[in-house]
């Protein structure tokens, strides 16, 4: 039984910020934990040290892999606005700063969207597969992460033919994802949802472990109950550097995050 | 004559930092200095505390509206890896931190990209029009940004209609970038140009100041000398937040900066 998305991010007040202990469970492959994962737990210390109940855009910086375990998380909250407040927090493993993060904190809009983004035509969910339950499907010498056991990730197929070693031109990767814990999506659980996806380099076959410089997540609206819908899109790969974007709808194909990160190239 | 971008940026080097005299000329209008300069400055703070010697990945909370004048910048660099190094920079002013920063520093490649972006069909720039001489186009209200001088922008008629009091539905914003002082673009170049245009809601019709919360700049590839095209889009409005992407393209038509930005809606 998978521990709970709540549990793996619980926090405990001490000076000058909280205590966690990063859950194992959370790696993509290695012992190697995910970026959206770490930038959850950054962000609810930050909507715990503020007045604001949601985290509205978040920049990371991954210093280096943070060992799951006991970790701080040191939070400098700035002046707390009417509209918003920002909040520095620093993740810390047992050996020092593993991720730094700037959080503004705001109340999340109920509002219809001008110009909405509408979501990509995906295979409905019932005909997608899941990751966890294909790992056989894994490409060779890639460990079967704990995420998909954390995350629910049923990958639409027209994006999944490197699953199968049929590689595309089109660095896309797009899955419905929902908490296999029975969590519905709320706004820390969507910044977990923005680095969730495999590395789009595997959708056209360079297979390995692309980490993370930095990450901005930008949180929408408050999603509805159900599968969210994740798109992610590789952009300019050059030079050991990649770009990749996701944006993600709820249940009712409302937009409610994007992120933007920019990561080294899958060695 | 518009003081110089190298002498707008200049530093002295300070215990922890560096000093700096934010040039006023550099403002949107009103008095309030240009997002992107101030985080040229930063950038470049961070680079002369760097081994590395291009900023690659810069991600900023704007606190609230820095002054001109002298500025500190507070420098805290990680450990200086031999791809790259995180750098956090605190910008402040007489009156306290404006700004903060997460500075990734690295060698920017030469590498032809994999899948590049190509640039969008715009006007030959000779058939655009100058901002700065056509001030008088300037919506009802809006003051003559100094940063016009700054920074010669010559707007795509395509996407221009609203200086003509023509609106779009459209929320793209498309000009022809360089120095006025004759410095070609360069990575601390690129940065400022991330953050240069009109919000694109002036496109379709809502004007006014719409001010960064956060913005995430990626530099890709060092530009050729010439003309830089750049391309603003506004993405969602709701809830009084808008998100903004940028692209720049170098004189030979490659993707060479990118950036992402929360803003609130303009007022």
């Amino acid at each position: 039984m998978p521990q709970s998305f709540e549990s793996a991010t619980a926090l405990t007040p001490v000076d000058g910020g909280f205590t966690a202990e990063l859950d194992p469970g959370w790696d993509v492959g290695g012992g190697i934990l995910n970026g959206g994962y770490l930038l959850a737990v950054a962000a609810r210390a930050a909507v715990e040290a503020s007045p604001h109940a949601h985290p509205v855009a978040l920049s990371a910086s991954y210093l280096r892999v943070a060992a799951p375990g006991p970790a701080t998380l040191t939070v400098t909250a700035g002046r707390a606005g009417r509209t918003l407040q920002h909040v520095h927090v620093v993740l810390a493993d047992a050996t020092g700063p593993a991720v730094t993060v700037q959080v503004t904190t705001a109340t999340l809009p109920d509002a219809t969207p001008d110009h909405p983004v509408p979501p990509p035509a995906a295979t409905p969910v019932e005909d997608c597969f899941s990751i966890a339950e294909h790992a056989h499907l894994a490409p060779p010498g890639m460990p079967v992460p704990g995420l998909s056991q954390q995350v629910e990730t049923r990958l639409d197929p027209l994006t999944a033919g490197w699953a199968l070693g049929e590689f595309s031109d089109e660095p896309v990767i797009r899955a419905w994802l929902r908490f296999a814990d029975g969590r519905e999506p709320d706004p820390l659980g969507l910044v977990a949802f923005t680095d969730a996806l495999p590395p789009t380099s595997w959708a056209t076959g360079q297979l390995g472990w692309a980490p993370t410089v930095q990450l901005q997540t930008l949180v929408r609206a408050l999603p509805a109950p159900g599968w969210c819908l994740v798109e992610a899109r590789g952009g300019e790969a050059s030079g050991g550097w990649v770009d990749e974007d996701y944006r993600v709808w709820d249940s009712t194909g409302r937009l409610v995050a994007q992120s933007r990160q920019l990561a080294r190239t899958a060695r």
